[in-house]
């Protein structure tokens, strides 16, 4: 048996509550322990109080963590990222400071499809090794469970290469990633004109693939008329959920609400983006209990003023997630804490409320409100110290990375600031 | 003697040029030497070229510095700060996320105001302590020098207690601070409907005291119509200028062009802020060769989308200088990777431009050009080793510290991200 106790907690912030995603008021309760403790065997959380309640309990071989007056937090759970990727896309950076569209770039042969050229060349072992460096940042910023998506592939191949990729980055058990197929992520050269015969492709011969090797748990489509029209992504949605795989959208990036409500219409997990969602899709979600996920920083970083409307959201009672859409493309910043910011001073969600979006919300939307997202017992002992003294310095101090210790089922696995 | 060869510099970003700031398309001119090397004798560097150049100059005792294939460039020069205050106001920011305007906040006595109460309240030491907490995340953001103000004080006791505060810093060696009195940042409580008051004790008592203590190289003000209009800031300015201080000014941030023609008028180094500059102020700016500081992180945290035209300054011949306006209230970040991020996603500078507007430039706004801001034959070794391959990828990939080893004049001050 292996014993972990943490104590010095200035704020154990442990969000422990009812077990299902919060919305309203909830996600303004954190349900913090002020001097907090906690007790870890085994990977698990055993109990969680003052330091006066946990000492008793402790073995003599118990190892013993100081938190020195900083604040712990579970890990955070970024539940919409693409992680693995051959080379930057940092001169498209660039032209689009120089004055350069987004669809400019792509007509010329950019975005999304420079991606997928050079992500099909590079070797398994190669993309293993970039992804590991985005890794270590995803841990520096105290995150412990991502959503990876595949998407850069666009070949049954290639596809299938990204994620065994992510497969071999879970196995190396420093960061949780939990798997989705986005096999309809764009139409890839080849298939240009050909719509219908790239959906037969996904559907016919990608979906049961991946299904069969168990490479993915959910599958998400870009639902967008100029990409993946309704009335196609529903087809290959639909045949992921006959295969068992849960479901979520790319919706509204661009275009109101048909994505938004081909998500209630599906019962999909959560519907993500919708920034351009109205009052019909947002009506919609709420009736089919879908949760939205936020992607703040892709917003941002295209110099978008139009944020999704996230405190409409929560007034009608929907469970906000937040997520840093990490991607070489929209959105390069594997930094919760930079989307927490983001959430504040751009989308005027508190930062109670982020954090809620972030860690217990988040976890719900990919099916693992019970083990992770909280610090409760019986849950796993995935959390974060940060050097800071108060919770709501995570947004307010930007662009740093404040992580101090990152702990993935009790054991430490990065420490940085101090 | 000491001396240190680095070398396999993926890009050593050199900055080298005309012993002035850059203007126009110069600020696009980085001059970069691929696969770079550079010699370092007692703090200084002595030579800058390939590894084959520098290799032979070497003496038996050098210490190798091997920047694995990762960038170089100049320490960051952060030439607007104010980085010794004591609290926060993570309260505020909370308050702002629910809907409190930055006005409502001051007028419940908030706001800068409540930064002074505690300030005052603080001891010299435990000022110190805190300052040295900040100190650290401008290292680890690449950033060597900074331009350090007061006015958090507003009593001569006070102003004096942090501008000694900032000597104390630079005299431990890690971080350079370039000390500015900003006795004029806001009106304090006591003084309160008495503003010829105010003044004359900043004129006749704090500014004599200062420059005879040699406590602050420059002299700054908040010049805007509700709190020191154009006709006191005048007044304080230039008695600074007659005890031989030079001066930048906080210029335009709510209310157009009277801060910009005053800037112009007294020939000041810098304006800064200039959110609502308008054709007058830029005409005056460009006619006075004023250097614009620009803040996006201020903008951006107070949820404005209204940042300064740096696009129409730099098309005018403006040597623009970024800097990030570190400060509890409105911008809690000490990253000028953030700033040079901002910079490009939303005011569309290249990521060269920013990264001159943060090196030489910042440089030669704070009478530092020929020691500082660039890799050149007898300048001060002040550099950073990046994380990266290409110097792009510095604004690209946001809210990260992608810092690996800081160096001030050749000794290395910190070493983080590898």
């Amino acid at each position: 048996m292996s014993e972990l106790a943490l104590w010095n907690a200035a704020q154990l912030v442990t969000l422990a509550g009812p077990p299902r995603a919060r919305t309203g008021r909830e996600m303004r309760e954190l349900a913090i322990v002020p001097d907090g403790a906690m007790l870890v065997r085994d990977g698990r959380i055993q109990a969680v109080g003052r330091r006066a309640d946990i000492e008793p309990l402790l073995s003599p071989a118990a190892q013993i963590v100081d938190a020195g007056g900083r604040i712990v937090l579970p890990g955070f759970v970024d539940a919409h990222t693409h992680p693995v990727f051959a080379g930057t896309r940092a001169d498209e950076f660039e032209q689009r400071a120089e004055g350069a569209t987004y669809a400019e770039i792509a007509a010329r042969g950019g975005g999304i499809r420079s991606t997928v050229r050079r992500t099909r060349e590079a070797g398994e072992d190669e993309l293993l090794g970039l992804a590991r460096r985005y890794r270590e940042w995803f841990l520096r910023g105290g995150t412990t469970t991502i959503e990876a998506k595949s998407g850069y592939g666009l070949s049954l191949e290639a596809e299938a290469k990204i994620l065994r990729v992510i497969r071999r980055l879970g196995n190396e058990g420093r960061l949780r990633y939990v798997p989705t197929f986005l096999g309809a992520h764009e139409i890839p050269d080849e298939y240009r004109g050909r719509l219908d015969a790239y959906v037969d492709l996904v559907v016919e011969e990608m979906l049961p693939r991946i299904a069969e090797e168990h490479l993915a748990e959910f599958c998400d489509v870009f639902c967008e008329p100029t990409v993946f029209p309704v009335e196609k992504a529903r087809v290959i949605l639909r045949a992921a959920q006959r295969l068992g795989m849960g479901i979520r959208l790319h919706a509204d990036q661009f275009t109101p609400d048909q994505g938004a409500c081909l998500a209630a219409e599906l019962g999909a997990a959560t519907a993500d983006h919708l920034e351009w969602t109205g009052t019909a899709g947002l009506a919609a979600l709420v009736a089919a209990n879908v949760q939205p996920v936020l992607l703040p920083a892709s917003v941002y970083n295209l110099g978008s003023p139009h944020y999704p409307a996230a405190r409409p959201m929560i007034d009608l009672g929907l469970a906000v997630v937040l997520a840093t859409d990490f991607n070489p493309g929209s959105s390069p910043t594997a930094s919760m804490p930079m989307v927490l910011s983001l959430a504040a001073t751009q989308m005027k969600m508190t930062p109670a409320e982020s954090i809620t979006a972030a860690t217990i919300n988040a976890a719900y939307s990919l099916r693992r409100g019970a083990e992770i997202g909280s610090l409760e017992p019986g849950k796993l002992a995935d959390f974060t110290i940060h050097d800071c003294g108060d919770y709501r310095e995570l947004p307010y101090f930007f662009g740093r990375e404040p992580a101090s210790a990152v702990y993935v089922a009790g054991v430490c696995i990065y420490s940085g600031n101090v």
